[in-house]
């Protein structure tokens, strides 16, 4: 499959378009950012261990049922998907309090709240990817009501699903960002990437953080959190 | 009704107890705020005029069935009205995008979005009022989801009456901020005030802020648009 034209440059991905119309490369890179990009570093390897770790997941999530892009991993650092629509939200699923939403609401990092939060945020650098409800991405253009409700409905079995994956090899699943695209006949699937850039993942039994924030709070090791990511879900699940 | 101990001291109200413990007094000062007490004045008679267009506003609200705390006007300052246990949440109803919502979204103050937005801010000085969404009311504690959806049916049917008030008096209803509490015997009920300091109020024909926009952005003749919003409801109005 040969890489034809540059789509798009995101912070940590570069996506190609391929041969096939239907068909783009995502490209994972070394880059790490935090802060809207005010933090920046090059992390050695990284953009391999999340294309596994992220080509991984969305296999695993596919056994179950969860519609995705993803078709194949074609490389160390490149995966085939389909070509989707990019709805312009990030949807974020929390079910344990950390990070920016602690501040926000006065709780503790580490609070379990009793209903699992749910977030959207406006996918937008120029504003700084706001936090924003229901009736401002309608208000948009973004989406519909009714759009709204199947991207929260599918959010919430891959979010059922992904907790068990992770208490099968010790992890709590704190908290995940994920996004969806249309295909061109009209499917919501997910897209983007599930990985320790996009999620916060704790061990079980020693709470050691090992996800991006390792980065954000200069935590060091961040490699080897990856790796250890990437090791554990090797033992469970399996290649196609 | 003679007053007592005071309940409660906020920006521009005073909350005292009454003999009667299930009823309180509302006492509106002249003082003015904005952007979360950063920006302080005196506007002399505010306190005055607020109360006869809240009061105003309120009976009218309960003859189009509406159920409130408010019971009545005992004096040019004064409201009774039923104790209630405050939500904790700024329900804020936007028919046109305005103010912070603008700058949020990156859309032009003025734009009349396809639908009507809900926001919810959790009341809570240190954190800065956060515009928050119904999972992290709910995760707060603050409601449950059940008790969100009366809130915000309330809030649009609240919509819908202020909306053809102000029609028929030439005033566009821009936004609006409204509270709502328990009664002992646990009915929610619209509760706090409504009027041009917790409203956005633009004339028809001209587009003029009749509200509080006026002090926010140094625009004078503040009393003179309160009191011409007065006029206008007492036009159409009719006591009780």
């Amino acid at each position: 499959m040969q890489q034809r034209e540059i789509l798009y440059e995101g912070k940590t991905k570069q996506l190609f378009q391929t041969e096939d119309p239907e068909l783009i490369l995502i490209h994972y890179m070394d880059t790490a950012t935090a802060f809207n990009n005010i933090k920046l570093a090059t992390i050695e390897n990284k953009g391999i261990l999340n294309n596994k770790i992220s080509s991984l997941v969305f296999e695993y999530l596919a056994q179950k049922g969860i519609r995705t892009h993803y078709v194949k991993m074609v490389g160390d650092r490149d995966q085939l998907c389909r070509r989707v629509r990019i709805i312009p939200l990030e949807v974020i699923v929390r079910n344990v309090i950390a990070g920016s939403m602690a501040h926000r609401l006065g709780l503790e990092e580490g609070t379990k709240p009793s209903n699992v939060i749910f977030d959207i945020c406006y996918k937008n650098d120029d504003l700084g990817d706001p936090l924003i409800n229901d009736h401002h991405a309608v208000a948009l253009g973004l989406v519909s009501y009714d759009e709204l409700n199947r991207i929260y409905a599918m959010a919430s079995e891959i979010n059922h699903v992904l907790i068990e994956l992770f208490d099968r090899v010790n992890i709590t699943l704190v908290d995940f960002k994920v996004e969806f695209g249309y295909t061109p006949d009209g499917e919501i699937v997910l897209a983007d990437e599930i990985s320790p850039d996009t999620s916060r993942l704790w061990d079980k039994g020693t709470n050691e953080r090992l996800d991006r924030d390792r980065f954000r709070r200069d935590m060091g090791r961040i490699r080897e959190a990856y790796g250890e990511i990437l090791a554990r879900l090797e033992r469970v699940i399996e290649k196609q």
